[in-house]
């Protein structure tokens, strides 16, 4: 079988974090595959390239797509946001290739990493992950609330910092004001938190607040939430949104 | 205060996998401040930048004297592997504005974010973060062994997939083994295992195993290892290396 796939991870969205290894996977593609805002991302390449965009939403459908073109012999490129294995697209693409036609586990499938959302999110900011921390979706289209509750918990306790991916959507209003209500029970009312939203594009806004004030409404799917931990410091500057970091030295 | 200072993060090795972002912040710097192999990965720029190289473990003082440079006037560039908010230069930075000049508050100091190890790790090996994961730091150069002992306890128990940084230095060669301990307590011996050795370079080198059978020995300071959770699998290939993922859903 002499088909290629590989998962491409384009960046947060602005063009000049996209690697060269990722752009040199798009440019070589015969077929792109992925969530029309992000195809929309990718300069267009040679005439022959096809595009075949997709509702966001339809994750499998779209990695077994792809999966069958690769099959055919066409080299296609699967676009994904951020880095593509993290609550990306490369975790549903080795999904389907489990389930599915074994014949697609002799084919080239690779994975071009990418800027996670959580890291523009962090350098917008200043350096807020800088011990240990986690990363959890608030979503639970495909995992029990009781899970995220105790993933919380438990790294609230431990002194993790936590980034919050998918705070908010449309279908699930309530659940980031759920999951810092779980946080204030184990974390001060000072405790730093990020509001990071379109992270990494030319128009990032970062919001610097507290978990006793912070308000869930002010989310949105471009949202990025990073919950500090008794380490994380706020820098006050003149005129300035402060800088936020977490110190490498607990209790320093 | 007119003085500059970019913290950029040039990835896990590989030039294609530099940002041309952070290239760009390279090329644009009077003076390139790290540590001395990062600084030998940077092509030449103009001629009359200055490079600074330094020893891999003073960092607070490396921060300082790009501080210092900054606030003389100059344009540098503070170099990190991977990228500069993970377990590397960017909270040292901050660490160091914190505690020192007030005047350098006035900086202009931004954060140029990259390809972490564990993103590249996960690329080569498959999608083993692909649900909540975390990243701790064997390191207790600055935290207390029990510290670790406590956040690989709670993420253990919790079902998060764990990235281990800075498994092993030779100041430390017993730390990894005592923390694969303390996770065969919490976490069953056939969790997959997975050390990548050399991520994101041209000569990667991935071994899937167990936690019951995982050997410590074979991780040195250029190894980052992922422990799977329960829904981390392994697809077996023949005559090639197995992909590793982990599912999106719980208990799938």
């Amino acid at each position: 079988m002499s088909g290629r796939l590989t998962v491409v991870g384009i960046g947060p969205g602005r063009a000049d974090l996209v690697t060269p290894s990722a752009m040199a996977a798009l440019n070589g593609a015969s077929d792109l595959v992925g969530y029309g805002p992000y195809l929309d991302r990718i300069p267009a390449g040679n005439a022959a390239q096809r595009r075949h965009p997709s509702d966001n939403r339809e994750e499998l459908a779209r990695a077994r797509f792809a999966l069958e073109l690769a099959a055919s012999g066409r080299n296609v490129a699967v676009v994904s946001g951020g880095d593509p294995g993290v609550f990306a697209m490369a975790a549903a693409v080795f999904e389907a290739v489990e389930a599915g036609d074994p014949r697609w586990r002799a084919l080239d499938i690779t994975v071009e990493p990418g800027v996670t959302a959580m890291l523009a999110a962090a350098a917008e900011a200043g350096a807020p992950l800088g011990a240990d921390f986690c990363a959890i979706s608030l979503s639970d289209n495909l995992k029990s609330w009781g899970t995220i509750e105790r993933r919380l918990t438990a790294a609230a306790g431990a002194g993790f910092v936590i980034a919050l991916y998918n705070p908010a959507s449309k279908a699930r209003p309530h659940q980031l004001g759920a999951a810092l209500d779980i946080l204030a029970g184990a974390r001060s009312p000072d405790a730093i938190v990020l509001f990071v939203r379109a992270a990494g594009t030319a128009t990032p806004e970062v919001t610097a607040t507290t978990l006793g004030r912070a308000d869930p409404a002010k989310a949105d799917m471009r949202t990025l939430i990073i919950i500090g931990s008794d380490d994380t410091r706020l820098i006050a500057r003149e005129g300035q949104r402060p800088w936020v970091y977490t110190a490498r030295a607990e209790g320093a």
